[in-house]
């Protein structure tokens, strides 16, 4: 690619030599023949374009590259938003053979599209219809009576259940589930979990405990994408659904009948128990565990490690393990780090309020306990 | 089915026309034809019956369904138990063709019971013996001298290792792995974490690690379910073992050696970490981790996300991190909240203290560090 | 194996019968036979051999068995590093025939070294580079212009990304998946996370999101080993990095662009966010958390369940969420614990003070309110 085609399909100023082949984006350190575009866009990166072998780079607004270093560079203003679009300009999608993998077991009455690829030993159910231009790896499962929208890309190894169902242009990452049934049993009476809740105390045993199975599905709409070894549970008699262009991560757990609006962004190991429902634009930082049958509110924000236990009202920014209001979490910790401060204090104080006592009431001892007697 | 085929399935009492055909349950605002039968066990949903185009319906005891919409209906009375049996009624088993799929590979001598339903690509190691009636779906391995009793349901993916034992009725749910080595280490001599236990600081390097292989197994007991990407690691030299009729969710971690008891729930992505019992009918919410070497006694309940470092007894309820007794994480939980107020007060009375002392003695002031000093 | 073969391999005394047969180390309770070599390396071990009907043992150092159970014994010093041995004079590798299974689809223009075996139904794809005597299981998928060094051990279902790098000995568990996608997106504006970290506050909504790809890939050094489902993303320019004998648990996420050091311990369900970079000798305890561009320093332990939000220094012993020196974090703990005793100690006082200003100084009441109205 010219260095001038590049700057036009990032919207850049182009500084310099347009005519520039510019080959692999790279970190200026480790660039090493003329084809490098060294990535320069924050200052430590731009001062490495001193030593660096790069002859093309590209640099955010202001930044000044060293001189007679570079033949050509482009100037980019978000410079997170210019990875995408470089990103896109030099992707590496997985290398596939075109077609039907001869070893591929599709089912002789599923549809599919024109221009789909399917890996080795991939399986395709019976009925199954698979969108245009979707490409499938090897070791794929995709039950019966499911549908791929097209451009699909699933990679090696992901599971589809029957009768689930993908929007276009959805990808899943490897060995992600989608379609394995909810986690959802009863006992014949309330169990100890039900007596807990109610009265805080264990009062029944868990012996008989009794399957439901799920005869739902799972509903992922376009651009929808799901990390390696993510599983998204069918639900139990309609189906968990993950809206528009809502991204989740590795290793996230979405359980049975879960609703998750559009634009969300769902961090590895999130936890979202069955049931419950997220809105639009909602954002899950690494490792938030969030209760069942529960809501979080359209463009709530919930830090890393977060327990959300309750309803979180739309536009909310919560944290902590049970998740609050974070300005309030943050006082809370705030003052716990006091806590040693306060503790002595007290103990001054008690101390003082003694002395005072016997200057005001000669001869009027009071008995008082030791803090450290108090465990 | 005919409506009181299923009110005898159910053990539920019919009211109206039993001869009504229902063919499946759904939500009632999602009925959509006369075969549906609308599942209306919440106050809510059977205000939605006015509008729903069910013409039968499950109801709780007492209530009451509007009037002329419905030609039959059944009342059960734990709805959730009820569930089951509705789900059971109407389950819809993985799609597959029966008998052995002529792409797997089955070991001449693996012993398969009759009935036994094989899917494309999976394989079965030498010495394997497969119970009747299991049904083990597509690109499941199954290592070489393994045990599956009759009826197990094992999902694509699944992978069971050499010598892994699993009783009657055992499903696996999509990429579940049973019988990975264990995480087990040594360093020649005590390495950092030895040390750090001991005395609170680093004084040792990990750099020659030495790796403990483990030539144990897993046994699962009958009727136990192992969710979507759970793994249960093997055990050193005998065998990890999980209870009749326990039930672990997705991205479940057990580690080598662990003991688990019978008729337990362990939720999605809880880890339990090496050589730790867990008692029987002991119940894990989601994200709680268990460490080592430890034990958790029956019929106790450890609430979503806490951190159990210690021997639990039975009938216990915990949660926090470290887990402590529920009442007793309740109650410093109540406390820490009510932090903000205890600093202020603080502030008042040391002030008031000082105009105390120096009424009682004009002159003798005393130097004090403001809180925010204490940071 | 004779007891005398195996006290050399583990440099161990010998005390009796060194011509003893043993064939497989037992539990001192499931000894069965004159071939089982009782492992009784803990005190309540010992005693179990009185009973046992094992005739060979394990022992530690000072340890005395019962008179005349033993033919002959072995005395060990550090147990821990003896199992070590103990465990690779009896290892049971995976059952494999060997060579290329004939169901294998290995590209033609694949580097296959000598000695390699490969499962039933695994992909290796084009221009990749297997080395010697590498042991690959069933349905491992293996992309185009990898490279894996000589001794690798891949289990079932691993997956392997196009040009993702293994040194020499690394172990893959079964489902690993190696070279994800990075979860990487952007919006065009700022979005809702960058107005939450700057002001608190959600200011912004998350509607055109575009994903970056990620054209990267993952080093994973000699000696490494990845657990079952744990999940390694591809760095979006360069290699994400594992150095040299670092070992990871099972569940374990490891995002785009993360470098480990080497010799380090990553247990299992730890998530590292992107870009951060963790030193040598690392431990990172079950389920730990660490945030994205921040670096952990050589030899530092982190307890299970802890938060790390930023730097921390080499050799630290840290825990908590957010976590903080372990010491803190214990010492906040003890205070937390002491808040009830603090807040009654508080309302004694704020009653003594009162009495002593009404004393002091008649008629002047002050207005106070009660702890309770403070929430």
């Amino acid at each position: 690619m010219q260095l001038s085609e590049l700057a036009e399909a990032l919207n850049a100023d182009l500084v310099g030599d347009g005519s520039l082949r510019v080959e692999r984006p790279v970190h200026p350190a480790e660039a090493a023949g003329p084809g490098d575009l060294a990535l320069a866009m924050e200052p430590a990166l731009v001062e490495l374009l001193e030593t660096s072998a790069a002859r093309s780079a590209v640099l955010t607004d202001g930044a000044e590259p060293p001189a007679g270093r570079l033949d050509g560079y482009l100037v980019v203003r978000r410079s997170r938003y210019a990875m995408a679009g470089l990103m896109e300009a030099f992707k590496r999608p997985p290398v596939l053979a075109p077609g039907i993998d001869p070893s591929a077991r599709v089912a002789e009455d599923a549809e599919i599209g024109e221009g789909v690829t399917v890996g080795a030993f991939t399986v395709i159910g019976a009925g199954t219809v698979v969108g245009a231009g979707s490409v499938i790896l090897d070791h794929v499962s995709i039950g019966a009576g499911a549908r791929l929208g097209a451009g699909c890309l699933i990679h090696a190894g992901a599971r589809i259940g029957d009768r689930v169902e993908l929007g276009q242009r959805v990808i899943l990452q490897p060995n992600a589930c989608i379609g394995p049934d909810g986690f959802s049993y009863v006992t014949p009476e309330p169990g100890s979990v039900e007596t807990a809740k109610a009265s805080g105390k264990v009062e029944a045993f868990n012996t008989e405990i009794v399957r439901i199975n799920s005869i739902g599905t799972v509903v992922l709409e376009d651009d929808v994408e799901i990390g390696a070894c993510s599983t998204i549970d069918r639900g139990t008699v309609a189906a968990t659904r993950v809206g528009r262009n809502t991204k989740i991560d590795n290793l996230v757990m979405v359980g049975h009948n879960v609703r998750i609006g559009e634009n969300c962004f769902i961090c590895a190991q999130v936890g979202i128990a069955g049931s419950t429902v997220i809105g639009d634009r909602v954002v899950l930082a690494g490792q938030v565990g969030v209760a069942d049958h529960i809501e979080i509110g359209h463009d709530s924000v919930i830090a890393a490690g977060s327990g959300v236990g309750r309803k979180v009202p739309p536009r909310s920014v919560w944290a902590g393990y049970p998740a609050v209001d974070r300005e309030d979490a943050f006082e809370t910790y705030l003052y716990t780090k006091r806590l040693k401060f306060m503790f002595n204090d007290l103990k001054t104080l008690r101390k003082k309020v003694k002395a005072l006592e016997g200057a005001s009431d000669e001869g009027a001892g009071s008995h008082e306990s030791a803090p450290g007697d108090n465990r």
